[in-house]
């Protein structure tokens, strides 16, 4: 199985649907939004966190079935997600993503901040209705999170004295918060006791660490065509992570070359063969297979089924996206 | 009485704690957004919103007390109207409002778009923390309603056969909606029944109908300096309100020059003075005056107290802003 969403076999259906539910949502009723709408929940979405949500709800329920509220769960957990990455790419003044322009580099600040107040507005909506206090308050916090996350990462910019903790704690604001509260969330809503709700909430926060960490490898490893943007690019705007941060213990020459934010001829150049030549990209990749093997450990409790089994092989799909 | 902060007398000592409040909340934790804390929090703000809910609070309050709840609840409402305003500034690029430079042209889009989120997500988390579904729901309306009425606002530039009522739809969205539901939200938390929390709804939505009516006459009636932003800003950018819409019906020649953006010389100029000669602005004010009534009408089921007082002043101060 190569690619990822091969992997989603179960809930393939349910993806689709999804899909078309959130580009009517923000589409049809906003023509000013269609196109961002399209660009947004179109064909080039990977789905990766809705899919983790429909999979988890169907391998958790008795008869595989998945309920209205887990789907509603999905699509606001896809609308949190998809709100944060618009903001982002304004804040960040990022023009591609994945290889296609970013909604504010194709429709302007103006249509990006309305398209993502309107998506956390309709999640805030969505959450509210799904009638449950305690998913309310497990999918605000993300919200929160995610808010922090983006600050933090402003806040860090060219720090090179980061240690790791720090940066796994910046890593669950951005991205594993999410999937750990929404998954968590499947259990509440499928009425599960606290403590299966509980391992849910590790699967998720895991494998949302462990995403990360490849991802954060990958900005080294990969080439401009396969990231869909230029390496480094994390690097560069002084976004520090775990292959940096391992390789400045190996060559302190780094730090210089970061506190003076790359403003010398060669300084990125060389910034990054010191990264790429170092132990850093190994000891991440040592990093990111823990955190896979805790979110296994946590599987462990569910009875077998496709769902569960997809679940594995994600969690093993994030390590191979390094090789 | 001629300042609207002296009408605020019963809970003068509690805006204040709020505002203190709000601005450690922002900014203390976070340095990146501490000038545009002090900037949105600081002496400037009229604090009308919050002011309202605790009015309320105390007035319906057998013994007169301000709940906690209520405190937060006023907190709430200040933060979801400070971040719409933020990003509404982001969306309009607009460069002064009420006479003070935007956190946009201040300090970026940047710190703008992770302020406005910043506060969007606290507001979230507050409100889940409230404890009270009925009232995650009322303001999570709102979140959808102030993200719909920016949207429409963007639709419906320059678009000269607007309806008074489509108008009012608008302005609900766009203010009466915050005010509203924070008001009946005020009456759940307070444990009100039912038809009692409607009426205070009904206060908040009539009085953020004639608020508005009211600012978009003096946006043709009152001089730069004392809007402190050019007269006519909303007539420019192509939002149509009620002085305009009511003037077309006497000079239809408006709408040419509506219709063409005023692109030619002239143009703008020529329409103010039309709005300004026509009936438009009577109209508009006999329009909020209704909405004053109906408002006041609304309070006659509460006790006599000082705050039901300052509740009633302040509907008839937002007349007086006309004179």
């Amino acid at each position: 199985m190569n690619s990822v969403t091969s992997l989603f076999a179960p809930v393939e259906k349910d993806l689709s649907l999804l899909a078309d539910n959130l580009k009517s949502l923000v589409g049809a009723r906003h023509p000013i939004l269609s196109a961002a709408a399209e660009h947004l929940f179109g064909a080039g979405g990977k789905r990766i966190r809705p899919a983790i949500v429909l999979l988890l709800a169907r391998a958790v329920s008795k008869d595989r079935e998945i309920l209205l509220k887990h789907r509603r769960l999905a699509e606001i957990t896809e609308m949190i997600h998809t709100a944060s990455l618009v903001h982002d790419d304004v804040v960040d003044e990022a023009a591609v993503r994945r290889g296609v322009p970013t909604v504010h580099s194709s429709f302007g600040n103006r249509i990006a901040v309305l398209a993502g107040d309107f998506l956390f507005a309709q999640s805030s909506w969505y959450l509210a209705n799904l009638d449950n206090l305690t998913v309310v308050k497990l999918l605000s916090q993300v919200i929160m999170d995610l808010a922090e996350g983006e600050i933090q990462q402003g806040l860090n910019r060219f720090e090179s004295g980061l240690s790791i903790d720090a940066y796994l704690n910046k890593s669950y604001y951005k991205t594993a918060s999410l999937i750990a509260n929404s998954a968590k969330s499947v259990g509440v809503l499928s009425g599960l006791p606290e403590s299966q709700s509980e391992q849910l909430y590790h699967y998720g926060c895991n494998l949302g660490l462990a995403f990360q960490i490849v991802d954060d490898i990958l900005d080294f490893t990969s080439s401009d065509e396969v990231l869909g943007k230029p390496a480094g690019s994390d690097l560069k705007s002084g976004n520090l992570t775990a292959p940096v941060l391992y390789a400045i213990e190996e060559r302190p020459v780094l730090v210089n070359l970061i506190e003076r934010e790359f403003s010398q001829d060669e300084d990125f150049k060389q910034a990054m063969e010191l990264v790429r030549s170092s132990r850093g990209i190994e000891r991440s990749r040592e990093l990111a297979n823990q955190h896979v093997h805790k979110a296994l450990e946590c599987l462990q409790g569910l009875e077998e089924s496709d769902s569960r089994q997809s679940l594995v092989d994600i969690s093993e799909y994030i390590l191979r996206r390094l090789y």
